[in-house]
C-alpha cells in the first residue's frame, strides 16, 4: 500500500482527491493537514465522505509527512515550492496540484503569479504531469507538477495536428468554459449561487495565468511559433469544462483522415475517447469520472477544425490526473482505482 | 457471475442500473430490451457508458430473457406484470422498479394505477423491497417490488417511532421534496429545464400514488390506524431527495433517548446514516451513492419530532436498492457494488 | 416627488429597491449610503442599473439623509437603530428592512438578535409593515418595520383561519423553502454556488429567528395560544420562496367555504392572489413581482388544511413589500411604481 | 391605442410578447389565437399573467385578425407565410418572428428550412427587423422579419468593425451560447431539466441556420466576401445569451480609437450599452430587458479583436426587439413600453 498524505484538504481538488484515494486499491491516505481545522474529522466538514474515511485534519507541525510514500498539495500557488524541497529530500514523491511547478521559467511565473518563487532549483527536475503527452518522464519522477484544468483540454486537444504540422500554429483560438468549481472552495461573493447561477460570463479575457503554461507546452511539439488566443468563460454548472478549439488547416486533409489521426494518437489512453466525427461531447458524460472526450469538426466553407473537448474539471482536469500521474509514478497500471462511471443524469 | 437482464433501459432508473452493473463484480449485463431503439448501442443514447457497457438494446422478441438469472423491470407501471409470470415459471428472479407489485392490495392497485393488474396471483408471493425493513423475506424472495422513492424516506424514517409506540400514528405529515429526475425521461413540457429551473412548486397534493403504498407498508408496525398527510414538491435540481417528517409525540422521551433508538435501530444498516443529533443532512451527501441519511430534531416548545432524511433518488430511492435487493436474494455481501462515495460537490 | 434614501445598497435588498425605485413614478432617488463604496457609481456594481441610476454611493457622513423625505435601511440588523432616532426627529420618514423593530418586546429581540437594542423608546411606536393585515397604522407611520420574508408568507396563509376561529392554533407547522437570495449577498461558502446548486437542505430546525416574530404576530388575531413549528429549508434558485403550511381543523368547513374565506378576505389586497382550490403555485409566477400567490388543499382523510404560498422573497418578501408601505405613508395608491408583471420563463 | 394580434402564444415567444404588451402603454392586446388551446384563458396557461391579461386563446377560425393593427407571428417557421399575405392586403401589420421572411433568398431559405416557401412574392418587401441596422425601412415597413436571436447578437458585434473595413471579413469566428429557453417551450427528451442542468454542449456545429441568415446580413456591410463559423453552446440558464466574437484586424488601430468606433456607432441606440474596454459583460445584467450589452478586448500578442456580447434572448433576442420594431412601424418612440430594468439577482 502507498502511504499518502495530503496538503490542504478543504478545497474541492482535496475533497475529490479524498474521495478518489478512499477507493483506491492501493493507496492508504495516512495524513491530511490543514492549519486552520485541527483535529475536525474529515467527514465533519464533507459529510459524503461519513463511513469512508475516518481521518481528522491535523495542524502541519503535528504530523510527519516524511513518512509517506507520497504527498498530494491541494493547496494555493505558493504551498508546495516551500515544503516540497524536505520532503523529496526525505526521499518523498511530490504530485502538487497547484502552479508552483509548471511552468520551467521562473521569470515567467514570477510574472504571472506576482510571488518570488521559493524553490527554483527544483523547476528544472519538475515534470509536467500530463500522462498522455509525458508518460515516460511521469513514470519517473519524483516531484510531479499536474497541469491546469484548461491546459488539459487544449493541449489534448491541439496535438495531433500540432505534431502532424497540418495547422497554424500561430493562430489557434481556445474558446473555454468552466462550471463553477473551478473557481474553489473559497468564500467570495463573485461565486455565490445568486451570482454565478443563471448566468454566463467569459472572464480574465485580456490575460489568465493558463495562457502561458499552455503555449510554453504546445511550443515543445512543433516549430513553428505558438500564437494562442485563450478565452474563458463561466458557466453555471458544479462540474465540468468545455473547450472549443478553433485551428486554421495549413494543408488538406478530409475528414476521415482527420479523424483517423486522432484514434491513432490516442489509442492507447485510457482516458481519452475520441467520440465519431462531428459528435457533441457533452460535459455530463464525463461527470465524476477521468474520462476526456473530444470530438472533430470541420465548419462548411471554411479552413477550420473546430475541436470539442470535455472533462470533469475536478477529475481529469486536477485530482483524477494526480492520481494517474502518481499510478504512474509508482508502476501501478494507470487507470488503478479511477474506473468511475461518470454519473448521468 | 449472475446474468442480468434488464427490461427498458431507456429511463434514468435503466442508465442508472446499468452504471451500477456495469461495476459490479458479480453481475454480468447480458440483454437489455427496448422496442424502440432495437440495435442502438447503449453507449450511443447515455455517452456516459462508452467503454464500460458494450451491450446494444434488443427487441423483446429477439431475445430469451429466460436465459439470466435475474431480470430488472425499469418500465412504466404494468410492464413488468404481464412478463413477470412467465419468468419467474422459468426460474428467473424478478426486481421491478415500477409499482406493479408494490400495493398487496388489488383493487387500491387499480384504483390509483388506473389499470387492471395483469397478475393479481403474484400479488401475495411478491416481497416489498425495503432491506432494512424487510431483509429476511426479500433474501427468499423469487420477485421483489422495489419500493418507491418517497416511501423509503417515509418508512426508514418513521419506523423506529412507529415500532416504539412513541408518535400518533394518525397525524404523520410527510413533506417531501424531490429533485426533478424522479419525473423520469420523458418528453413533457412540465419538465422542461425552462419550466422546473429557478423554480419550486407542490405537486399532487390531493392524492400521490406513494400514500397508499407508505400507509400500507407503515401499518404493518403498529397497531394505531395510520394516518398519513404527504405533500411532495418538486426542486430544481437533477438527483436527491429530502423528506421533512413530522410526528407527534404521545409518550415523553428525551433527545439521547429518541438518538438511541434511531442509533440502535439501524446500527447494522450499511446504508442507513443516523446523523448526530440535530443536525441538517444535505441531499449532495448522498448523490449518486446508496447511502441514506437521516437527523433528529426537537423544535423548541413542541411536541414534535422533526426527522430530516435525504436520499439519492434514483440510487437508494431506486436502482441502488434493487441492486441491494439482487444482493440479497443471491447470498452476496448486502454491500457489493454499492459502495461508491456520493460526489461532492 | 418622494425624496429617497437608502442605507446601505450593496446587498440584494438594496439593489432590488433600486430597481423599484428608479421605475417608481413618484421617487426620486437622492442619496444611497456605503461606507466601504463611497464614490462608486451604483451601476458599476450592478450593470443591470446603467442607464437607470447615476446615483453613485456616499460615504455615510458626507451625505445629509435628513432631506429626505424617507429613508430606508436596507442594512445588517442592528444599523437602522442607531441611525433611527435623528431621522425621525428630523421628520423622516424610516423604514426598515432589517429586523430592527419588528419585535415589540425588547428582551426577545436581544435574546434572538444577541445584541443590546440601541432604540427600545421607538419600539413601541414601530408599525409593522405588512400592508395586508396593517394597512391604516402602516399610512399613518413614521417608523415601519418591514416583515421577514417568510413571516410575510406564514402570517398571510394562517391568518383568514386563525381569524375565523377554525384551526388548533397551537399546533401550526411551517415547511417553508427558500431560494439562495435569502442569504443575502455575503461572501460565505455555504452559500456558493457549488455548495447550494444541485442540493436541497433544511437549517436552522432547531430554532430560527423569524419563528418569534411570526408567532407574535399570529397571536394578535386569536386568544388561543399560537404554537407554531418553522423548518426552513434552502432551494437551489435564486429567487422564490415557497411556504407550506400545515393546520388542523378544529370545526368542519366544507372545500368551498374554505376557499370563500380567504378569497373574502383578500379581495381587495392587489399582492395577494387565491388561485383556484387545489392549485399549485409555482414560485416563479411570482419572479420579479410584488405578487404574493396561494391555494388551498384538503388533503384526503385527514382534519388538514394545507396551504401552499409563493411570493418572491426579494420583492413582496422584502423591497416590493416596503414600497408598498412606502405609497401607504404617502398617501400614494398602493400599487404605484409595483405592476411589474413576474418573469416566466 | 395599437389592437394587437398574437398568432400562436402559447411558446415562450408568444408569453414574453404578452408581458411586454400588456404593460406597454399604447398597445391593446386584441386577440391571441392557438387552435390547440381554444378557450383557455392565457393566465390559466402562464399564471404569472393572472390579472394582468384576461384575454383567452381562440381556434384560427373564431377570430378575425384583419381587424388588428398589427399581427405578430410567434410560431414555428411556415405559419406566417401562410397567412401574412391576407392580413398585408386587409392592410394589418404583420411581424414575423420565426424564420419565413429573413432570408432574401428562396432558394437558402428551402434548403435550410426544408419547407417550400409559401410566400415568396413577399420576400423582397419583408424588411430585416433589427433596428440599429436598419431602422428607416422597418419604420415604413408592413412586414418585418424579426431576427434570430444569434444574429442579433453576431451582426451588431461585428458590424462596426466590417463597416469600417479593418477586419477580414472572411475569417469571422462567433462562438455562441444560449440559455435553454431558445431551444423553445416544446416536450422534448433533450431539454428536459435533467438532461440539460449542470450540463453544457456545443450542438449544430457543422451547419446552423442562424449561419445564413447572418452572413447574408452581414455581406450588406462589406466589398469584402463573408465567411464565418458559427459554433453555438446550450448553457444551462433560463435565459441569456452571449456571443464570444473573434474577428482578425488588417489594420492596425489602437484600443482607444477601438472603442470609439462603438461608442460613436451605437451613441444614439437606447439598447446597446457599449460597456468600457475590457469589461466582461454578463447575461444576468439583461434578464427581462431589452439591453444588449458589448465590450471590447484586445488579447495579448494577437491581432485579433474579441468582442463580447449579451442579451436577453426571449427579449433583445425576441420579443423585446419585435415591440421596438411595432414602436417603429407606428411612429411611436422606440422605447416605449421597453424600460424595464433587468432583474438582478
Amino acid at each position: 500500500m502507498i502511504k499518502v498524505g495530503i496538503v490542504g484538504g478543504t478545497g474541492y481538488t482535496g475533497v475529490e482527491l479524498l474521495r478518489l484515494l478512499a477507493a483506491h486499491p492501493e493507496a492508504q491516505l495516512t495524513a491530511i493537514t490543514s492549519r486552520k481545522e485541527d483535529g475536525l474529522p474529515v467527514a465533519d466538514m464533507f459529510p459524503s465522505l461519513r463511513g469512508h474515511v475516518a481521518l481528522a485534519f491535523s495542524a502541519p507541525d503535528k504530523v510527519d509527512l516524511s513518512q509517506c510514500d507520497v504527498v498530494f498539495f491541494a493547496t494555493p500557488h505558493g504551498v508546495a515550492m516551500a515544503q516540497a524541497p524536505a520532503l523529496l529530500a526525505a526521499g518523498v514523491k511530490v504530485i502538487d496540484l497547484a502552479a508552483d511547478f509548471r511552468l520551467k521559467d521562473q521569470a515567467t511565473f514570477e510574472q504571472w503569479y506576482k510571488m518570488p518563487h521559493g524553490a527554483p532549483q527544483l523547476l528544472e527536475q519538475a515534470v509536467y504531469g500530463l500522462p498522455e503527452l509525458n508518460r515516460a518522464a511521469i513514470a519517473s519522477a519524483s516531484l510531479v507538477a499536474n497541469p491546469g484544468c484548461y491546459p488539459t483540454t487544449m493541449q489534448i486537444g491541439f496535438y495531433p495536428l500540432l505534431k502532424a504540422g497540418l495547422v497554424d500554429a500561430g493562430s489557434l483560438i481556445a474558446d473555454a468554459k468552466s462550471g463553477v468549481s473551478g473557481a474553489g472552495r473559497k468564500a467570495e461573493i463573485s461565486t455565490l449561487f445568486s451570482e454565478s447561477s443563471d448566468n454566463f460570463k467569459a472572464y480574465g479575457v485580456s490575460g489568465h495565468r493558463h495562457t502561458p503554461e499552455t503555449t510554453a507546452q504546445l511550443q515543445r511539439h512543433t516549430n513553428q511559433k505558438v500564437g494562442l488566443v485563450f478565452t474563458p468563460h463561466l458557466v453555471p454548472m458544479i462540474r465540468g469544462m468545455h473547450a472549443t478549439l478553433y485551428a486554421r488547416l495549413t494543408s488538406p486533409i478530409d475528414d476521415a483522415a482527420l479523424q483517423a489521426l486522432y484514434e491513432a494518437q490516442y489509442r492507447d489512453d485510457a482516458f481519452v475517447d475520441v467520440m465519431p466525427f462531428g459528435s457533441h461531447p457533452e460535459t455530463r458524460s464525463t461527470r465524476g469520472s477521468n474520462m476526456l472526450r473530444l470530438a472533430l469538426h470541420r465548419p462548411p466553407g471554411s479552413d477550420m477544425v473546430v475541436i470539442l473537448v470535455v472533462q470533469d474539471n475536478l477529475v481529469k482536469g486536477a485530482s483524477g490526473q494526480a492520481v494517474q500521474c502518481m499510478n504512474l509514478m509508482f508502476g501501478l497500471p494507470e487507470t488503478t482505482g479511477l474506473q468511475q462511471i461518470a454519473l448521468l443524469p
